[in-house]
């Protein structure tokens, strides 16, 4: 469905070329300030044909607050947000495409649904990831409040250039306590903050551009002062519910946590984190398990990566089959994003924070009665 | 929480050391029918200390189902299922560890609760999954007679010793299309259906038990017979729930689907699925997509892969910090499991089946109003 | 929270003095017609300021869908609606009132929030009900065309001037069954069917405004025309989910739904509702059920009540005590609307819709698998 | 469905003849302290066949806690309780009757389901709501913890024989304030406190049982000590949950809070609820509201009554039709209970109790972020 969220719940609408996209955020703490101004700057990161990072203005994809705030401040109520599409005009059928365009969701909403939209993505879109962004802008400023909880995301990977992920390896796990969204975007377009790496990515998408090609990706994502305590054991384990949150953003194939795929090689005596006094607080020494232990969290950073399959679009003609059956080929056309993890980092921050404000307020809520230790 | 699913929900209760552990599970059809020998069989592959896979008789875990059936058939009501715990005897306070264990839950639910059980793993241990399997066997039963659904999971690594899972493995695809459960059960009891692979995840899984250690794993899942279009985008996209499904299960740390995270390497020219016509429907040539475009099933198999960490508990001393946080070290009590992963079999099976049949059902109910085009 | 529904699921937001109030209505079926011409009739019914019924033209409360159609037909996603706020001013605090308003939602909003919208009622509003009535027209919509249900509401008690709701009155059954909404609207504004009880309601109206002062009402609903099998034991019981629904809406006081609380009066052999053939299915010769036997629809008609208070707003001054406690006198302000009942009319029958709607889609998700008897 | 709440939850199972009834209870706060002792006196006070309620030990419907707890303290975990049913054999299906009872369940569970239990009610049967109020108890405990929160319910009417429950009258408003569970209980098995009319309703209900016919009656409950700010608006108003929870119980027809449906006849400015001050705290000088304004709790006692139809099951021949449609005679079997409102009260108390606490801990969640004015 098109809701994600207990307490603070997101709910999202739209299509590639309706009136609108947006979303109704649910259980947004009153009391917060909050205006545009919170939320733009994470759409503006994720609106397609960003030239440069350093754009002064992005005239496009405008959000508009409907309700739930007043003078600024969150009233405790729903927080609708509109963002107008540019293109409203839907084509006509006569136009409709007799080919479903392989690895895109046209085949299969036609099948669910037996009807699909007649133009672009329809609801599959990545338009709809505007109303994930918008909610998440406001996630993340009420956690900032309450914990000052960071989340960064960035590329550590496209094609066949990537950063080394491991848990064993030092600067990795440096990387991860001290990346910052600036530097991120310092980084250029690609977004990758080991700046050799983002060399080599940038000349990958170029080539696949250049030969109308589209490459994949891997966007790591770190979230750090976390407050312990947050998850819902046994299906609500917080790494369920981010894993959730990740592979519902259109073009995923995988998510790993903590030592991942990787760590399967690993020894238990290698992969345990042992505990040590952490300030004031019980910390660990290592942190294979990324943050969470029992679906719960310890206080140590969560983090997590995210692959994404190369687009679906490319420039090129495709041997396929129409809907009816007949073997063909599919026609490019026009010029197409060769790649999208870029764009893909403030959506994977956007769906970090809802995890995490909702799991916050459900805890809350048991903390609230008897007390917990911390 | 404890529950999962919308209109096919499981709800599990339990400890390992309460007086039994459990599940209801809501929404089952009526008129199927169902006793507890339709659902012992993947309890008995869960079961722990399976000397061999030919063992006559299993006298533990036997399930006992409470209600929601009559004369062998079901009546749409709950299906309360119990198995009863053979240990029920919490130890007492005075013997409470000093020491949480590493990687273990232990502090993160005295974090969370402020409290926690006094023995084993509590609510964290795998007994939970008892529940899991249950529903599962009930939810499996259902997809084999409305679409003769085949969900079959194997062991794909132990360590370092992993099969190639490349979707451009033309064996290991093959492989996704033959394999059953009664050739996964008849390589032994690694569960590993490549016999040289098997040998050597066993030989690897003996080592570490003979060094005190523990060692990880991966297994896959493929589903097979999968009606076309399940799967609720935006935020309950097929894949979501099923990474949700996996990563709730204890000890993981990774998902992908199809392709997967190599898949992130390759160029969308390769990686497009195109579309031929298969038999009367619309299918594609390959299979990088795993099934699922969109979020919405598209009639090929669905195929996972779902990472295990090693396991935390190890017959080695372990040098940790005490919960008042001074440093000391943590004693080895008796012999554990080194590997998880050929148990974990069923439980993969179950929560596949789980996600699945609320997935099918939701989408029976949109096909019944205005029908789809398949 | 802001949502109703499970599978057809409509999620509300909107203060009465911010940009809009709208909805999202999730799960609509896809490939039904739909424009906002199937909206704006009921929108217009519950409109504020109907001087007279025949209006020709409302220009105001103009609802505009922003996606989920095209070229006419559902596609199967998320339709939202926007209805502009005329009056977007709120209020400077410094204006703020030093009195809660008596029996108004002031207090209780501050108390739960902290923080409340300046002007007007907030979310509390009635104008919130627009998003409800928007997203019960597609739902009414859709049960037309599944099963030919007809939902019709209308006012059956102002003040001391009550009809004779009496299960043993006669007359009143046969109302139920030949009601119409066009017979409703024709009775005046009052939208009482019985003329003679109309002229009362409406004298007793109008001498409540001269006074200054508000008087509450009845509205009673019926469904016709209801699939069997509708409703789900225990808790989501198709009474419970009239019920909840009914007591969402602003200034309700009460549910009673068949014989309801005159019916505790009556002996079980003279209540019971014998079986009869009806046509080619079972029926009941009386309906003191109300339609619903054990939380199941019967396919006869449901019918049932709805109290609402007296309008809170009156044109008097008022004996009180401030925020801070002390006593004091709220001015009257303005004149306002002595009784709502007429305007909750499509109130009621949108709410009721929604139940329908969702109850019977959850039905057929469990009908489409192993069949039921009718 | 069988699952009741958002993050106190409470699902049951069981029919009239399976092995066991009972439920899961998730949410429960941890570290309160938990035994059978707190839960069993409500179930004694629900059981059938209570020929005085002073009887000595009541040997059935023993509940036992089968999870969640340890040292007679809740872990914050799921707790499933079970309660064993004597009779667990089902009939025949030889014997399966040939004629649905009237106003019984029988028709449309089968209707629904395509088949039904063939003995008793089934999952209609009031055995299900065991599991309601075992799950109750615990939620009483735990307002009775935070806030002391007292839930008193009575019988406020059996056939004609009614209590003036109007807000007009002051005894009845005195009756709320002082009423408690003990002076229920003392005052006979009909449980009504108001001696001249419990008189008159015992012989009424003995005058039924000669005549093997049945009465209706109705249950008023109070709630004492609330907190201010629970209830969620829109749809999930604090009188909504409360409607949408009673209509849930078997063989209720209506709902009405506060003034009621004879609140409908006053005027607004007799029914306002001026405010003043109250100790620490804002109050209101009257309480028509019920306790609730604006969906949202305001410190004064919550009442509401529920009205019951008389019980369907009567010891007299009944003319009725069978499945068939044949017109026919359904004979009368046994003996049974002619009223049933008495051993209501404890449903209706655990109800209440579900609804209140569930509302608490979502409203302690967002109280958790910035506080409230209170």
């Amino acid at each position: 469905m098109s809701s994600f969220g207990t307490i603070f719940r997101v709910t999202t609408y739209g299509e590639s070329h309706c009136r609108s996209v947006g979303c109704i955020v649910d259980g947004v703490p009153p009391n917060m300030s909050l205006t545009e101004d919170d939320i733009q700057p994470q759409l503006s990161r994720r609106r397609p044909g960003q030239s440069k990072l350093t754009t002064p203005r992005n005239e496009k994809d405008r959000v508009e607050i409907q309700s739930g705030t007043e003078f600024g401040k969150t009233l405790g109520t729903p927080i609708a947000m509109v963002v107008r599409n540019e293109d409203q005009r839907p084509k006509d059928y006569t136009e409709m495409d007799v080919f479903p365009r392989p690895s895109h969701a046209d085949f299969t909403y036609l099948s669910k649904y037996g009807v699909k939209a007649s133009s672009g993505g329809g609801r599959s879109s990545a338009r709809e990831t505007i109303g994930r962004v918008a909610a998440g802008a406001i996630a993340e400023k009420f956690l900032k409040q309450v914990n000052d909880v960071e989340i960064v995301a960035f590329v550590s990977g496209v094609g066949e250039c990537q950063i080394d992920r491991s848990v064993q390896n030092p600067e990795f796990m440096e990387l991860l306590s001290t990346i910052t969204r600036e530097k991120v975007d310092q980084s250029g377009p690609i977004r990758c903050p080991i700046l050799e790496k983002a060399d080599e990515m940038t000349r990958l998408v170029v080539d696949c551009k250049e030969r109308n090609d589209s490459v994949g990706g891997i966007v790591t994502c770190v979230i750090r002062n976390v407050p312990i305590g947050l998850g819902e054991p046994a299906f609500d384990k917080l790494e369920a519910m981010l894993a959730h949150a990740m592979l519902s953003i259109p073009a995923t194939k995988g998510f790993e946590i903590g030592s991942g795929f990787e760590g399967t090689k690993m020894r238990g005596s290698e992969h345990n984190d042992p505990f040590v006094k952490k300030g004031g607080r019980l910390g660990t020494a290592t942190n294979n398990s990324g943050g969470i232990q029992g679906g719960i969290t310890n206080g140590e950073n969560i983090y997590f990566s995210v692959a994404f399959k190369p687009p679906a679009t490319i420039s090129q003609e495709q041997q396929t089959a129409s809907y009816e059956g007949d073997d063909g080929v599919l026609k490019s056309r026009g010029r197409h994003d060769p790649n999208v993890v870029p764009r893909a980092i403030p959506i994977v921050e956007a769906m970090a924070a809802l995890v995490l404000a909702d799991s916050y307020l459900i805890q809350k809520s048991r903390e609230s009665t008897f007390g917990s230790v911390y």
